[in-house]
């Protein structure tokens, strides 16, 4: 169970880009790195494309207001002047930036925490996993809602055999948010997600489905997807060729099957996100909207369901526990593990700590890219007729 | 309000051709006819392959003995020489004889009331419709979900535009009692089932989804598929080329994209049938698990429970209502409701009561020729590698 | 399981007092007992106050009309007259009626099935009970929820031990369908219930409340009210000195402990009626709103959900199941459930078929004198001030 | 919506007396504090019984080794010292201590935050509060669970006569943790909690339900107890005099009546605490197992599930927001709602700014010494065999 106490030497000094008092991330950011004290301090920012407001906000968050950056390149050249500079940066500005930003940071010496999806191109994707790699820095990419405790509980469950043989996946990231397009004219949060210049080449894959498209690989690290095939519609027409909703088959390796589900224009849905693994003996299912609760239901037994922090589950669901049972944990303790899991890979990195390394499982830049892969697959089938496409 | 006052001048002679001791079904058939003695008395039957167990089970349901036959045949035959024989007769054997005494019955001048998948084939259906049209003659298909109230309500609120124009159709009936392979080998409903000789070109999507599609066109009669694409599984190898999983994407002549899942292989699913229409303004959902519910959620709104028999329902949804508010209502009410709705239908060809047949909703010989067509589409695209077909 | 098969050698000829085309407890009566046809067949009615409609009405339900009588006494005096006279009445008028009228039928021979809450005082409840033995006649009592499967399955966990030693007991029964008095004004079904000299000394705890304290019963047949102490409300002052509020405090002989909360005045609430039994190692909880579910709550375990239909359950459980698993079943199942097992103890009482007798789990008069007897007590704490009584 | 900017002028320098490294509460205080380090820096602690373990869990948590004391004592003189000492300590110590420690840091100038039950008799929480005002100085309690926006909502809605004129109250907090005794003997947490002289005159009163009757309070300002009656069992016998289950029927001043359940033995329980009131024309019911969302039941229309973060919501209840729809907030969330507004308290105190304090809704010693009252009132009760008492 984790408490605060520190699991790296001292706190890292960290950065935002992005994430200003616009943004309804950026504080999922800062409530995840900041949750103990003991991973990270904050010390500078680029908040705002609105320099002035940008530097108000870091001030009113106990920011020194000389390290309230104008913008990004402002803030990795005065920090790089300082022996107590920045380490770390988070980048929560709008997709089309993310490519530029992190790849300045890097070269820079910065370890990169990144929003998702991570960039526009895998090609890019590739690019800023050797320049991480050269420079021995750390690429992390916010699956927000991978931290979630009983998600550790189902990826030991099924690598210990308790469904059986997987056969299928069901995954689903939907709401009704963007049913309209009001928001696509008035909310600056919206605006940019249906322009292909800024989003990239979708908006919903990219935006919501990564999520839980990561969050499948976590928990089925043994299963590669084989062939999908997307079909897309954009049923507000003004965001063509970007879909508000997708519709994706999947087959894996191993014979399993899959679908996905990513939508805005789910009308008055509110429980978003959830995925169901079916096995040969047994099904886990799990949702973002209760994530303290795992259903686990065996064929011919009475359905099971288990909560978070109970010592029935698995050490590894266990040791990211925070509140206890009983106790709701919510979405700013995935993030808290997440961002913890960040931090624990970047000071092992700093202190050569291989081993460390090799034993955290987080959303790192292969998990980045594979969400870019994942988005590029679902579009080239799109765009080829909602046709059968080799995954590549 | 129901409450058993009879809606046609007199119960109809009814007869049970399958449906004996060892069926599941059979009871649903009978429940539902029966319900209320003002619709249907059962007069005759043949009920089982084995006409000795057959015999004594009609006699233990008050049949009198001479009129519980060794066969179809034997039952046609002799209740023709009556006065009083049977005017309709139930067929619940399995699916690859519902042609040859659907036909056999049309021609002895009697209507049928027959399980689903109607037939094998689209041309078998519409050879039994032409037929069936020339005897003024009814046939009726037991889609026995299809009889819930809050169907009623949402195809009322849906054509009352209380939904905005409809874009996604989510379909899904799933369950996972076909997991392992253990039935196929020892029980008598399930064998049948995934041999194609009797079940025909399919087995999840006959046997499940056919009762899925056909509540989606009764709540959207306005509604029409225009191109699908099907990818099956057959998880247990033995039912190759029958499936046991199957995934569907639908587009319709609207503009609205679909998709359906059918799977016998969903381990531990208890929740199995579900239907939620999204339109530009609000979702409705429904499931069978919980028939006396029903959610609307309007986007931006708080989301709605319904639940049956109040009045703040349309009057189509309390006019099939039994119970009241408060009291639960399962399966059993909703084939009452389809078996009044047959029977009521037969009076009124009876009686040249053209208005009623107008104006009754009911699964009629049309609902099961669209049963037909959705299989043959489906299974189709399947085998031409689960590739889109235009619907045919 | 069930499927409609004579129980008993030939259906029992039987009539309705009360329960007319008004009446929403009257077709639940019908549909309980003519479910199969093999247990009851309906002869005879006094179903009215108004005998033009109530003959009507029994007309359009297939009676002859000579045998639609203008009220009980014509009944009971004709029906002795014939042959092939009933054998056994339900009397579903007014509580205020139900004494006199089971005592003019038991005086005429005649078995009975009445409504509860059974009479207004036990003495009038021994006095029949007395008679009843006298006759050799049975006396059965609607208790209609208690039909339910998973019931005996709740009955069978406790009797093995499966939850530990039981130390609370929570029972609710509430609506809020009387939260203002409309009803008491407009509605015939309302209007007595609210009226002491026909609906008895209270409104809540005998009209719903009976219901749940019979369950209690028939889960926990070892355990016995020691005391109590019941606190009424009429928040609609007109109905004072009768309740539309009570809340029960029980003590048990073994220790444990109990609650009951009886209410008309839940405004908006939908899941009426609920039983929870908590153990010293774990709790079963059950819900009329979705009676094919069973909660089973180990502490330190997965929560497990039961499910009707499931071969994992006990074998009492599985004796009373229709519909089979995933196929939900309702109110009418549980009536029907109940009325077969009074049919089955009229004929083994008709036969001299004692070891059935002594087998048979249903709500007789035994069940009907201890639910009057609940009232009693609970009225005499109400009455005393909320204060604790020994339970007489 | 919260996002991390500052409410005040700069953070409280803060520490904590107890909540060390065996405590699963103090992480709970410290995640509320130290949510947005912009309310509160952690400068100092007494953490732990044992000295060496709570220094270096200090240390781990990044304080100054120096500031690490080795009990409140050393703490409240040794910060006394420095210009830079401690203006506000939680303490998150076994009740027994919690009077004694906040009299210390009051008389020591120091602002305090309590856990609940804050004393042991409303006597003590009269003196304090006296010594509070005199030394205008802030008490707030850890009522941990109320600062969750919904209820918020709940408070504006009756507030707003959404339901009408308030009936019934109906409260629960109950697990089955405590079912058998083992933890009793075992865990650090468990043992003082059933020892009196450490827990006071209760155990599930005090250690849960004071959460419930202060959110109860929280939702009905204006109503108040008239007299109650308790009944309180000790199952684990060794626990006598201290109840583990505990059933109070409460009479308001308006007429209104309401109920309390609180047990540690209500075995395999997962969903802990809720509250419902019932109004003449509605209905709220919010639980904290899913404390994004609030029921709202208007008798006679569909029921309504409200989710928070939403625009419909009242502006009270946007104004403690801080992840959004669809993003499940979790009990941190409360906490930090409700340390967010002890620091506004504190700060407006300092400030002189007597117009915050007016309108500031948190539970502060008002709060607390009602919490006392209730466990008073109901022992008073229960040790009187469970009879009425006048609420004093």
């Amino acid at each position: 169970m984790l408490n605060g106490e520190k699991h790296i030497p001292r706190p890292l000094r960290w950065a935002m880009i992005g994430g200003g008092r616009l943004s309804q991330v950026g504080y999922k950011h800062r409530s995840g790195a900041l949750r103990d004290n003991t991973a990270y301090q904050m010390v500078a920012s680029a908040f705002d494309i609105d320099a002035t407001r940008g530097r108000e906000f870091g001030v009113n968050l106990g920011l020194a207001p000389e390290r309230c950056y104008d913008h990004y390149q402002q803030l990795l050249e005065e920090e790089a002047k300082r022996d107590d500079g920045v380490e770390v940066v988070s980048i929560a500005t709008p997709n089309g930036t993310h490519y530029e930003i992190t790849k300045a940071a890097l070269n820079a010496g910065i370890h990169v925490i990144c929003e998702k999806p991570l960039f526009f191109t895998s090609a890019e994707a590739q690019e800023i996993k050797a320049l991480a790699e050269a420079k021995k820095l750390i690429v992390g990419v916010t699956y927000g809602f991978s931290g979630h405790p009983l998600l550790m509980q189902m990826r030991a469950m099924i690598a210990n055999g308790e469904i059986g043989e997987v056969r299928m996946v069901e995954l689903q990231y939907t709401h009704g948010f963007s049913a309209n397009d009001s928001a696509d004219k008035f909310s600056e949060a919206q605006k940019w997600r249906v322009d292909p210049k800024i989003a990239g080449p979708s908006f919903v894959l990219g935006d919501i489905s990564t999520h839980t498209f990561y969050i499948s690989q976590l928990v089925l690290p043994q299963l590669k997807v084989k062939s999908l095939l997307c079909d897309r519609q954009s049923f507000i027409p003004s965001r063509a060729p970007l879909e508000d909703n997708a519709m994706v088959l999947m087959h894996y390796d191993n014979g399993a099957v899959g679908r996905m589900w990513a939508s805005s224009i789910n009308a008055g849905s509110m429980d978003s996100q959830s995925i169901r693994i079916i096995g040969s003996r047994a099904s886990l299912e799990w949702s973002d909207y209760n994530p303290g609760e795992l259903k686990y239901e065996v064929q011919g037994q009475p359905n099971q369901l288990m909560h978070h922090g109970m010592p029935y589950l698995h050490e590894s669901a266990l040791a990211d526990e925070r509140l206890g049972a009983l106790h709701t944990e919510g979405l700013a303790e995935s993030w808290a593990n997440i961002y913890l899991k960040f931090a624990i890979a970047i000071s092992a990195t700093q202190r050569g700590d291989q081993h460390t390394l090799d034993n955290l499982i987080y959303p790192d830049i292969n998990a980045g890219l594979e969400g870019v892969r994942w988005i590029e697959n679902c579009v080239r089938s799109a765009d080829n007729g909602a046709t059968w496409v080799n995954y590549q």
